[in-house]
């Protein structure tokens, strides 16, 4: 291949723990890039591909909903925070999550300058008592940013997954407080297939008014999606995503990605996978002495504690993974639809 | 194939003649994205793929660039323009410019509100003696906006093409007065065939700071592309496109596309292909009685007056393509990569 | 006076033509801010001043009414404007609008970067037809921005005045498409003499939502209003205000300004004088040869056409105007509550 | 006087301990305004007034400065912030200060949506070992919003005085990291006047770049002032303000309370009489039995610990103040220019 060949092989697939989103694709989303890249097909959205990704994901989540496909995930979360939130508004979020800390201030960006309240609570999830009171704080008072959404991670930041009564406390103080609710989903996939729940349980049926639906990282390639469950939102949608940049021309390749990810349990499989292989190298690191886990483990995120040699060892033999991240000797190890049982042993083996 | 199953065949791609990115993507493209697609790399563009791209792109261009994959073209003018304007200045650009009359004002969004001043001008292109007087409208007056980029699109939006004289002569004026230059360059690849020049001349040697690098319309797939010329603007850049969700995680699905598109002088017969199905087109029309082609047709859009019984019949026959703009009984027909001779053929005998 | 003792005296108040708000303030309004000075009273417009004067301009207007002193004509316009319009919305002005070609922006600031649309008309007035066409242009098209704004300048920026029925009409094409109006009153009081109408009849009668309302120009000092018809726009105007740095500590001092101008008639009696020197400053100049009269002359604003050697005698003598604008040999001469009788004779027999 | 018949007369002034914006002005500040009301001069600062005002204050300071009235601290703030970030950087702040906590996200509006990132530290300044991990936090970093500007506010929020050493230590360390340094100066003359500095000293000296300059709370009317040290940010400030609504046209008026504000040491002779009012009214509280005075009072700011009797005691007898912030049985007692010696007795015998 002529192209192809002006880089590398990249990293093997079996020594790359980085992050779900170093994995290629799954080939059933390939698969369907493929065909459509042989059709013709009206541009932006206009085509039966992102039509029958609409339908696909209505029936999937057992609701009416709004599909917008945006780039990233960042854009994702961004377009969907400012529907709900008007620039004098704040967005009650957990320390730790992707809108706080690893977007560059994409929300304020998109919202027009509205402000992230930041919220703690163990194991990256927000604490209720902490909410209560950040909902209630200075409402009415024109010198302050007015409480009107709240975002939660599902799957958190550091790997744990809320249950279902985590979530509607957490919902029910924002919704009774009249904030809207969004949730990050890059991994919820994960989470989902964590709690067994149908996704319409774990989203709008527990209180989400809209969805950063993460396809990326599970095995898609260059699509994340905002599923909204309040339709009159909608029109609203269109024109930020198309301002924004994030109307694609040839949408129906990213719709095609969606319809592939939802079609035959591809998604739900995938998740499995990884969060089951995620479970494997986590009953390893148990076993391997002078290694501490960390945290739940819910999902496909594995944080544990790592003595330097084990660390160089693991680098010394081209093992690519985030450490030192939140504090020194600290290694995160990201499984993935691509992960192999095989890799998972190597990797134990390998820290002796 | 199981998700394709959920959607038609879509147009015939010998019916359709509605955009260039209407078409699907060529096949160099496609296999790039599917060898990607087995490989496992960092994300956010810390990739081999990605490097390569950025080589290759600074190869054809002949100087070093700062290269930015976006995902869509709307996305590469308001990124680029955002560079290059603060809050309280103007771009110039013309009258039916697509940052004007089909973003749904993305410039203004990613610029912090900055104003598009619209110039007229024959075919499509800004009229120098236009120019001349709006880059030195109220310079230095605190109550009006500050003219500081000049926006000009290559092929124009009604299919003509600048010459390199028309070209230096705009940012002459331009860069004489302290403006930047921004090229749309939606279908750069369809000028610079046409007009037989190295990438080189087209842009910065022109006079151009920033480039938008369209790929989608010429046999891309997801990804267009920002290149600027100076190279200080980059750490701008690079923060501006995180913030805009515009940087992806599997950046390297776009990369490979850039890569392909630029290897083996695709992107260079693309072009080619589809400017010449035009002119097939045009020598068709201007010999079918009451047809009548309208303005230049330096590239792959031709515009023509299409007589209410031969605009049916052509509907009749499947055909799709945009009607009744700018006015009732103008047809745009849009060639690309993968119109064939035979389709143009087709349509033509259908007129006659 | 000590402070005053650092600087000069200006220009003299009798040859001062160069603007209404190069005049000092009346007697009114400095004596209702003289009083406020020794009173201690809550911030933020908590203070019985503040309600006082909305009581007032309620009473004025014969409705209930939202009211903001803002510190210029620039903030009120453009905050007025943000309350109507989403960013990707459009407000329809006349070209020769302040809110176009004299805030630098502000609009834009403000809407998180609405667009402008720019429509003509003879006498600086909107014309219908082409008001008409433009709240219907691509409404839906996710690809423009969306009317949502109509905004008139009562008085115009070329001094004409709109009669009832003109706004009536506008209005009504506006309010028929579903767009909000907004009126640019800065000069509202020398139109409302003029047509000798009611503040009600001209504002919300007539299908105004939200009135920038000018006081500096009419005798005020520091302070101008946005009055909005709609009070459900109230909290978000009340959020906006304070973020753009326009919710004053000390409002009492502009609330004092606002019931001083509106008491007594003084903000009438102000404008019918100002306009009866624009009267009799046009009498003068229609009896000068050589000069001649531009346009209508409806309130305090005189556009003329002066010979050079006149212009330079008047300069010479030490008058304060602007000229050149809109084109060389063409003076504007400004009337305002401080020009007398005597000040206009003298002018004009300087000319001769 | 027929406006001010329409509102009573406020608060006693000898009763209002509110805030030092509850009191009224100045007498040398309204005579200046009165003068001012009386005179022709050019629109938008283009006056003789704001050239003095603009000397006075270089004068002052003993350095070029470029000045900018505004009609309120907030905007002073946000204007100024606004000059020293990028959309992708970082203000960092105290928890307390006001731009993070009391101005409904002003500066995340004006600089189009940076973010402020907290910092702690004792008696509402910030701690030093916090703000050296806080400028080296990510940078470089494209997912993460770069460190560029420190805030420093003086008097603090608490009523502390940064002394010039700890001024010092932290703008060292925030140049030292390439951060360009802000003051809010809300109670500038407070500061100065405790710290008995020259202007320089407590600002540009001390490593300010631009300066809050307050008056409003020192007396002053209706104007607070941007004093820019970095003359080069002079046109971008003049286009911003401009923009954001806050480019007066009678300039003048605020201009002229500028210079009187700086003439024969009103602003000094005010802030130490506010400052003497507060240690008259602390020394008293210290001798109340059950009253415990909080943090530092180094300005014009008391809290105290006021049981709850005392609290109602003294709200029964007309006393205006606020309480309950940050918690219940806290008050905050402000004096001002125009506290005297027997309100202050006054209240201290109410009390005991």
């Amino acid at each position: 291949m002529c192209a192809a060949a002006n880089w590398g092989p990249g990293t093997a697939p079996s020594k790359m723990f980085a992050s779900d989103n170093a994995a290629g694709a799954c080939a059933e989303i390939v698969d369907a890039v493929v065909v459509v890249a042989d059709q013709a097909h009206l541009a932006y959205g206009n085509d039966p591909v992102t039509a029958a990704a609409t339908r696909r994901v209505a029936e999937i989540f057992e609701t009416d909903v709004d599909l917008h496909c945006v780039s990233t995930g960042s854009a994702a979360n961004s377009l969907a925070l400012s529907a709900l939130v008007r620039p004098w508004g704040s967005i009650l979020c957990h320390r730790t999550s992707h809108i706080q800390v690893d977007e560059c201030g994409g929300p304020e960006f998109y919202t027009g300058g509205a402000k992230l309240a930041i919220l703690d609570g163990d194991d990256g999830k927000i604490d209720p008592g902490l909410l209560r009171r950040a909902v209630a704080d200075r409402v009415g008072d024109v010198h302050s940013v007015q409480p009107q959404v709240l975002s939660i991670t599902q799957t958190t930041e550091t790997g744990s997954v809320y249950s279902l009564d985590e979530i509607r406390t957490l919902t029910s103080i924002a919704r009774d407080a009249g904030l809207r609710v969004h949730m990050d989903g890059a991994r919820f996939a994960n989470a989902l297939v964590h709690l067994d729940l149908s996704p319409a349980e774990m989203s709008w049926r527990a209180g989400v008014d809209i969805l950063s639906f993460g396809i990326t990282k599970n095995g898609g390639m260059t699509t994340d999606a905002v599923v909204c469950f309040d339709v009159e939102l909608a029109t609203e949608l269109a024109f930020r995503a198309k301002r924004a940049g994030q109307l694609a021309s040839k949408m129906r390749f990213e719709s095609a990605q969606v319809l592939a990810y939802l079609s035959d349990d591809v998604w739900l499989r995938n998740a499995r996978h990884a969060n089951a292989m995620a479970q494997r190298l986590v009953a390893g690191l148990r076993a391997t002495p002078a290694v501490r886990v960390r945290g739940s483990v819910d999902a496909n995120l594995v944080f544990c504690e790592l003595p330097e040699p084990l660390l160089s060892r693991l680098l010394d033999r081209g093992y690519v993974f985030h450490h030192g991240i939140p504090e020194p000797g600290v290694a995160r190890l990201v499984t993935s639809h691509a992960t192999t049982a095989a890799d998972v042993d190597e990797l134990l083996a390998a820290l002796g």
